[in-house]
């Protein structure tokens, strides 16, 4: 995607053919500020404190922490500790160790001294495949938007949770996708901007990247969404996962499931979009899926633009009152209208994914 | 209730005997500062700018309001002008339209130079009975905290949206008095209290109160009560009310129809508390309520404690991203398990509220 006429991916390596470059989220929309990656440790702090975050990208990020894993020491034991170290970051996100599944395998058989190279030859497959999937869920999700109905006017409203764009991935998103292929061939369309608190992924970057697309859109309180649901003023919900267990539940950032009941309960179809590597096979039901508690200063503390433009962090919560951080929910399958895959749309059902995977047909449960 | 010790009201006559004192809510929980309001306009702007807020202390604020008009002049123009003035500040709860037909009621037929005196002796008396109103929800809502089935551990877990305590009345308040009369009594109870964005009501004020009252208490973004619900973390929700229709339709804060959809969906019982004053005859069903639109800019700025521990305010959103911010929503009366009152719990139905109100069964619809 473009950034002031620049074209740019969210992860890539720096000329030097070795560091890592990402841009730093934490900054956003406030200033957008490319950082590189030097060592393992960068990699582990840039998926903890989320200068990088978003399903696809925390795996791509996390494949090339073990490329600079690798380059300082290309031994079996660096590499169970980088994963070890890298899965440890966050718990949430299948593709996390889905990304390192796949470089264990890219690495397998490979004699220590040409391990560096396989592993980033084997990253920038992933990278690249990631943009080929998301690029795909955007012309399945494309076509699902120009058949939904319109409640009112000519402009389709969309309502999104989080930040599940090129941010959240190398490039054009999964919820993203297929607005942004909507809006390249001139359909009508209005989004609907969840601010997500705590970490206002909706605010920061979803209406930043959707603002520098010229993507008509509107922030609102996560607590409005209902209330505009009940009024007709959604026709669609299309939201991002972190984890799709093998019966379609889907654990998406804290508050999707919210918005999910709302959806149900005034008829809005309600779609989240995803590459295989989110879907959890290993995983049956939504109960499974580990949900990280972050830490409570996330809820007690917000970052800003002061009045002389610098960035500022206030506290917002009384002396002394604690604050709870649980990051992600689980929304039942039978919630989801639909799942958007870079195969197609399905059912979030076992039935439904398999009839999209049906090579998974062997994957016990 | 008690601020380090001293026992406070949200309102009162200053010791002047005319001009009018509130604590500028605004402020907290970051300073606790008491005001003046010496004329009409400064009630107007109190109720506006939220210095005050919360149905029941609208209501009196206004009254008080009217109060200062008469002193200015108290002919029945003037009655006019200020009851338009003040009907125009905020049109969703309706203890402020309920409040100036009291203020009218008791002025009826008294002469000119009489009227603010008369004025003065109204509004201390729905002043005074305001706390005896929310005394009476806290009894009967105490019981019912009492008698509800807790899912985890020995203490009650309650969830609370927005403010809905003693600073959203004259005292007591009508969710927090139930929680503040079992506190009391010696229930070991826990309240997550939703933050309540945009103007965060729960972490600046529900999470304030609690903690100054010793009520243990966890703040959470709004995004966060259904994965609680879904985890068996919450027992009951409690939340107040701005209008009540009819047919037991609950207005109050946006945000309060998706935690009422968790309850439902997790079997997890959600009660309203209210006095009389906040349901309105007149209107058959939420759908009526008017919704008021609140300034983008709530959304877009925080307040918050700087580093210095001066208040600051924060941008958060990207330049150029507009934002929306309607302040209620309705829950429709079959998501409402109950509706506590200072006459004790119905169901939220007109035959509910006609069994608690019966002298009421005569009121056209």
């Amino acid at each position: 995607m473009r950034v002031r006429g620049v074209a740019h991916r969210t992860i890539r390596v720096a000329e030097d053919g070795r560091s890592v470059e990402i841009v730093d989220q934490t900054l956003l929309p406030h200033a957008f500020r490319v950082v590189k990656l030097a060592a393992l440790d960068d990699a582990l702090r840039a998926i903890r404190t989320m200068q990088v975050r978003g399903a696809p990208l925390i795996g791509v990020t996390a494949a090339y922490g073990l490329c600079l894993a690798l380059r300082a020491d290309p031994s079996d034991a660096a590499i169970e500790r980088a994963c070890a170290a890298l899965l440890a970051t966050r718990p949430t996100a299948a593709n996390l160790g889905w990304a390192l599944a796949e470089m264990r395998g890219a690495l397998a058989g490979v004699a220590p001294a040409d391990r560096a190279a396989a592993a980033y030859a084997a990253a920038g497959a992933l990278a690249d495949e990631d943009v080929a999937l998301c690029r795909a869920i955007g012309e399945h999700g494309e076509k699902l938007l120009a058949a939904a109905p319109r409640r009112s006017g000519a402009a389709l409203q969309v309502l999104t949770h989080c930040n599940a764009g090129w941010l959240a991935a190398v490039d054009w998103g999964t919820a993203l996708a297929p607005i942004y292929a909507a809006h390249e061939r001139g359909m009508a369309l209005h989004v609907w901007v969840d601010e997500t608190r705590p970490r206002n992924q909706g605010a920061s970057l979803t209406a930043w990247e959707l603002g520098q697309h010229g993507v008509p859109h509107t922030v609102i309180a996560d607590n409005a969404g209902g209330h505009l649901m009940r009024a007709g003023r959604v026709d669609v919900c299309l939201t991002g996962a972190d984890r799709v267990a093998a019966n379609g539940d889907v654990c998406n950032k804290i508050g999707t499931y919210l918005k999910a009941l709302a959806a149900r309960d005034n008829g809005v179809p309600f779609y989240a979009a995803l590459p295989y590597s989110t879907i959890d096979w290993a995983i049956g039901g939504g109960a499974e899926i580990p949900i990280e508690e972050r830490d409570a200063a996330e809820v007690a503390r917000i970052r800003g633009r002061g009045a002389d433009g610098r960035l500022v962090e206030v506290e917002v919560l009384p002396e002394g009152s604690p604050a709870a951080n649980p990051a992600f929910d689980v929304t039942p399958a039978h919630l989801v209208t639909g799942l958007v895959t870079e195969r197609g749309v399905c059912e979030a059902s076992r039935a439904g994914l398999l009839s999209l995977y049906p090579e998974r047909r062997s994957t016990p449960r």
